[in-house]
């Protein structure tokens, strides 16, 4: 409507989502995030997500460690969601509102992860109940693989599959998560 | 009544709740664990074990990596579940269920790690809401800190404070907790 304005946020579709539940320094923390996901309908049919699931969102995308996310980040966020979303319902092919864990095996190695058999058994068996894996925590997973393997990746400068970590340092990075 | 029995567990009161949920493989699940714990009341007026926490309390003990945890286990998790809660307990003076974010601080403080402020700031916002945690949540917190503390250890082998980990083995360790 009015293209000079960048930062139109105000005509962005998401925006309404966001501002329903951010306060005036138009930051929201897990709880709000979880409310305003809920009320944004992006889970569908499946279950509102966890908010340790939320947490794990914002840790995402915190650059400043606040533990909150603006609306730049919850559109970020919007954008992974339904990619995530697409993923997870072309395994669902049963409208179950879950997926097999053997599914999990394949989704991850799509995403380009490269894995040892032992390491896709220990996730499975963490996100998975009964061989079942919901939309939840399939979310969970792909969030925090995403955030490990990159903070692997900035302590292994030159790409040499090994990364050392002083404990106080690798406390912050695993437990952040 | 019969001391000539060591494994006499049937006498163990513990064993009721154990034995109420364990199949025939005497073995139980994360999902059995939530169930035995809550019936056996070890939350008080707590709210009941997350799905979740009772996940890392079976990674905690899972020596053989099965996802399960058998009857000796159970005890000894018993045992770390009795001394947590009664540091929380301690913390939570005003019986709201929750103690202060703050006081995690003192409570990681007194079991003996050492941690900079940043680390201690980073578990206190992922583990806190609105300044408050939940018992659930502190339970959480000590597991991950006693798992991921034991396996940095393990590969620190000379205590120099320093450990190097493979891309496959970080995700392992972090993934599984």
């Amino acid at each position: 409507m009015n293209p000079g304005f960048g930062g139109n946020v105000a005509s962005d579709p998401l925006y309404g989502y966001f501002a329903a539940v951010a306060g005036q320094d138009a930051q929201i923390s897990a709880d709000e995030l979880q409310r305003c996901l809920t009320q944004s309908g992006i889970s569908g049919s499946y279950q509102p997500f966890s908010l340790e699931t939320c947490r794990l969102m914002i840790s995402m995308l915190d650059r400043d460690m606040s533990g909150t996310m603006g609306f730049a980040e919850f559109k970020e966020l919007w954008q992974s969601l339904n990619q995530w979303k697409t993923v997870f319902v072309s395994y669902d092919q049963d409208r179950s509102g879950t997926m097999e864990s053997q599914e999990l095996q394949q989704a991850i190695a799509n995403f380009g992860y490269r894995l040892s058999p032992q390491a896709l058994n220990i996730i499975m068996k963490r996100y998975s109940l009964n061989g079942r894996i919901t939309f939840d925590e399939f979310l969970s997973c792909c969030i925090r693989l995403r955030i490990l393997t990159d903070q692997f990746k900035r302590r292994d400068a030159t790409q040499s599959g090994s990364a050392s970590f002083q404990y106080d340092d690798f406390i912050q990075v695993t437990m952040s998560v």
